[in-house]
């Protein structure tokens, strides 16, 4: 079983984030895991063609994902038009610096690229944490989001200090989640 | 296989809606579906618990979802706190006066919704209509939706006229889709 | 000039947002700032119709907005239907238990009302805080918003210990700010 | 008074909107509308900042904003960072080939940037069209969008068939609205 993982990062903190969601589905017996950055030139458009499932990621940058991210979701209009992805699982994930900070839009905006390419939406899957006297920012989903994986990482630290080891364990349960149920959906 | 349809409707416009996304499903060898609406008094939660799969309809009233779907959702918060409905698929469809009147934030809101839940979300899985000078109203997916079915019915006309057999058939086709993707996921 | 704020709260924690609304609304010479909530029965329509600008607020329940505050809504099809609050002032508050909770969805239900209503678009107006090494949940608008103020408070306490203080300046925050512009406006 | 106009266009549909908005926009007296094009190279920022108002328009690829049109927005984070833009007035239009096809998410998306430069956000100040028995498509507002001006263009024609006159009739409205504010906000 494939899975995807196709992100941009402009600083590094989203790349933490996409490696934990990888590290994630990695962990599913028979899954083979492959990290892509949209960044690295050409997208191997045969190798998300051959894929299970298909997780998007990408920073939250005013407002929705980064410009170099949707490029990529532009470019993906040939596939779109031939319907390559459908059936596929979908999923998503996205870091920026505040702590909500509008990343449900980006979120949203991946919910209804994976539709328009006729794919299966699997959210996070995780109840929220850090929400009760008893809670703190160390809880799984400690931002509190259920359609993907949300990270916050400092703005003036750099990838070696953010995302927070909660939010990369947040991460990894995405991954792990979706290649469970791709293995189960297959 | 069960699927539940839940719903609402004000006029009987998005009922005729949800009658065809029930003959869709029940057009799936083995699927038992299974119509509920939320004005009815109380909803059956046992039997939203045994279903594979959920689709939730609502008229899009200023803006999202009507006051009434939105107290079944509130209500839903017990099965919720449970996680009683995780890894069903889920599905949405709406009905509106306007040809676009924002359906999309109601869809937008059900997906949310459905992410709360753990639930994993099935698009429409139809490419637009009536989107080229060879097109027409008559077209399924006439409206352009992804996310789920929109239906537009005329502000002056009861449910016998609207909405449209295009619309009727695309709700049809998502509840055949949804019965589908069930059965294989199971 | 007067600012209306209308809201529901399901236990207190929404009720001290808007009390803190109205605090900055009021804090703005000559202006008069009404709370009203939706709970209390009958909506006094002739005061809305008065208001200036008119602040909306609910609690984040299973999404959006709650189901009492959507039937609010609903039931502003009158007015809406003659376009009564054409060109008045609008913005948006909400709290939930979680730090970013699908609040975003909230607040986005609230401005596609708001233009339904031909009504201008209010944003909090406020840099996000608690973003950076030297921030603090003690920081304005540490949960880092844009379109309206958001708050968080635990799930298992009350209103006397919730939203903290820094939301509750948040949300006196964008009371003033509307007063302000209400002011320039008129 | 200055009203910019600041767009992209993959094909011209959207670019005969911006013409739109526009001339609706130069239509109040001792207004100077500024078409800009984010593909002619360097944006004119000094231009931006004297604007009282900023329309933006884009067309809908994959579900939200182009990659050129987000691109402008991701370097409009200089500005944001000093919060050139604030308490100016902002609004939106978009094309599509669908009727609906997720436009909404695209002025949402514009509405949540324009929140995070401390805009106001002026909706499209319209009843819906083409909503009963008595309308047609060449109803102004025949869409049925609140947020902004939505187009429709089909997919195999050129600028010269599409936008429908109604639809940069809607567009126009949405330039005058947005300047009359301007001047009453002035």
């Amino acid at each position: 079983m494939k899975v995807a993982i196709v992100y941009h990062s402009g600083y590094g903190h989203t790349a933490e984030q996409a490696k934990s969601v990888a590290r994630g589905a990695q962990s599913v017996a028979g899954t083979d895991a492959q990290v892509i950055s949209v960044a690295e030139g050409d997208v191997p458009w045969g190798e998300l063609e051959k894929a299970d499932a298909i997780i998007f990621g990408s920073p939250t940058y005013m407002g929705t994902v980064s410009a170099p991210f949707k490029k990529f979701m532009d470019d993906s209009s040939k596939p779109w038009f031939e319907q390559k992805w459908k059936d596929k699982l979908a999923a998503g994930f996205t870091n920026s610096g505040s702590q909500s900070g509008d990343k449900l839009n980006t979120l949203q905006t991946l919910a209804v690229f994976a539709a328009q390419h006729g794919m299966i939406w699997v959210g996070l899957g995780l109840m929220p944490g850090n929400n009760s006297s008893k809670g703190s920012p160390e809880d799984l989903n400690r931002i509190g989001s259920y359609l993907g994986a949300m990270a916050q990482s400092n703005t003036d630290q750099g990838p070696d200090q953010g995302p927070t080891a909660s939010d990369l364990k947040t991460a990894e349960h995405l991954g792990k989640r979706v290649a469970t149920l791709a293995a189960r959906f297959k």
